[in-house]
């Protein structure tokens, strides 16, 4: 292998490729990205087994070939290389090493064999659709702090995304939930997703998701199977195994009766919590809701550290009702909402409150409440 | 106690003051803070029993009196808190709480004691001079990168502030080893400083100084006895107290009569050590120079990972020379320089190295070579 590239575009496409490396590997080909160089392209291919990204950039290759290296220690050495450094890769084959040349800096970094590297089997893709960057985002930006970190829930260590009916139309759908607070958010049904299988996509691959969604412009191409999900950019190619699992029945856990309706400003109410949640140093902090006509107070108790209470403005025209929460579950709810008022659906002290973003219902957020 | 004090000068003067409370504490005073207000001032008052900040802001006091509550918690609600807010500070002597209230928010904080809390002692101090920020800021930011970590050579753990005699002339001077490298920095001496005994200023005190010193315009009265050094500015007084050790003569380790010189642009040099040293990832990397006329060559040598090599045009006219050198301790000596081209001064690849910034003497490192 031998080509020469600009060293931009080689450290946007090696910095995403060696994002999925573990830094930890019992298996040492892992630590390394795998380079594959034809025609006027090169491609970068990192794995954990689990999820795969493949990354390409133009380039004026001389000789066609492979090579691997660490993905840390390649990324590290073109991220210090001058800007708008012209680098060279050599692999002749014999010598174990790659060879990386920019200006006087000379660096012949350590190969392993190219086919120990685990390249992900191709699979058949049950269903593609495309939709555009933003659409992904937001269904997965705003379900993803409810997934569950309990590793005996394997089930619940991703995203749910699937196709569900939200009155009368077919929508495409992320849940996820940990048992305490669920999230439930609804995009219209791009062309061509109407058969999806359900899949759950794991925490990780959720993470690196999301550096392919900045570009509000760019449009993705995901490709859905029982087993595997892709997201394929121009540039870039995600794949990851889904979790083999069945996701509980979500729909029972959302209440429907909910009748007693508070309206609260989201960024008044998420610093309230904050503050009055400040004096104990607890990791479950109950906060206390009192809710009377119009009123909210606020308060936290620790009989340690104090006590702390703060009143707001509210629309609530119900019977009065006390109920506590965790106080991270408010906080990480309400910073959900972007554009209106928080509405609060309760319906006794010990019920699951209903949560969503003005009338809107194609995000709704489900919390158990905590005894106070 | 009863006040009121506006926000932002509350925020600063806490923040300030909390910074140096240890967050893990076995006597629980220690995680306080001291709140005493007299006159139209209230004082912060916080101490880990080694170093001691005192930190004033105007008040509206309607009864005179002091509390002490939980640092990191206060400065947290106080941070939170909206900007602009009036807060009012009510501690009745009888409930055991402090009142912390504003607008709406209200919050009542355990005390402790006021008489448990260790006032460090007054002192006599031997002399006091006033210095500019600036000055004291070049003394400590330069050397403290040498401060020795290992706690049985106790004596290497700060900087040795003393005055020294340098061509002649009297200077106040700065020096921080750890054995493997040293600097020395000079600043003209302020007036006052002639008798100061030499103090070792230890590490923790240098970080919380380095607080005082933002402000270009302000100038900081020193004060220096054998057992304590105090800084003061018109708001805050930081109290601290020496190693109680000698400081070893250090003049020794620095070579008088190296006479091979390597000038080089110093971040040129850094970044190509930088680069080079990626390919290993061990501990303390090696880094080879070799010189020749008017040509420098790094190289790092690391059997598994690979090889890097970096060539550098510099002003060398001496015979040929290979010495090696800790990457981490050449990177952090070479960020030193920030005016002038880095010189070294090397006598044998055995031996000691110098290094300055071009001609000026003010400011001088020693780095023990390492076999390569």
């Amino acid at each position: 292998m031998k080509l020469s590239i600009e060293r931009a575009a080689l450290l946007r496409a090696v910095a995403r490729a060696q994002s999925v490396v573990e830094r930890r590997n019992t298996i040492p080909i892992l630590a390394n990205v795998l380079i594959e160089a034809e025609g006027d392209e090169i491609k970068f291919r990192a794995t954990d087994l689990d999820i795969e990204v493949v990354d390409n950039a133009p380039a004026k290759v001389e000789r066609a070939g492979s090579s691997t290296v660490n993905a840390v220690t390649f990324h590290e050495i073109v991220r210090k290389l001058p800007d708008g450094a012209l680098v060279s890769l050599t692999d002749d084959g014999a010598s174990g090493r790659l060879n990386v040349e920019a200006g006087r800096s000379s660096f012949a970094l350590a190969t392993l064999p190219r086919q120990d590297f685990p390249v992900m089997a191709t699979s058949e893709y049950d269903s593609t659709f495309t939709a555009p960057a933003p659409v992904l985002r937001r269904l997965f930006d705003k379900s993803k702090f409810a997934i569950s970190t309990e590793e005996t829930r394997y089930y619940l260590n991703g995203v749910y995304m699937h196709v569900a009916d939200a009155e009368g139309r077919q929508v495409l759908r992320c849940v996820a939930t940990d048992g305490h607070r669920l999230a439930r958010i609804d995009a219209e049904l791009p062309e061509g997703a109407e058969g999806m299988p359900g899949v759950i996509v794991p925490r990780k691959a959720v993470g690196e998701l999301r550096k392919l969604l900045e570009d509000d412009e760019m449009k993705i191409e995901v490709s859905v199977s029982e087993t595997k999900i892709r997201f394929a950019t121009p540039e870039i190619t995600l794949t990851s195994k889904v979790i083999d699992g069945t996701f509980p029945d979500y729909s029972r856990v959302i209440p429907q009766g909910n009748s007693r309706k508070l309206e609260v400003d989201a960024s008044d109410f998420a610093r309230a919590v904050d503050r009055v949640a400040t004096v104990s140093s607890e990791r479950s902090r109950a906060v206390k809701m009192q809710l009377d006509e119009d009123r909210l107070i606020l308060s936290v108790n620790a009989p340690d550290a104090g006590n702390a209470e703060e009143e707001l403005v509210v629309a609530y025209a119900d019977e009065k009702l006390e109920i506590g929460f965790n106080a991270k579950y408010l906080l990480e709810i309400a910073s959900q909402v972007d554009r209106e008022n928080a509405v609060f659906l309760f319906n006794s002290s010990g019920d699951p409150t209903l949560m969503r973003e003005g009338d809107d219902t194609s995000a709704v957020y489900v919390v158990m409440p905590m005894r106070v």
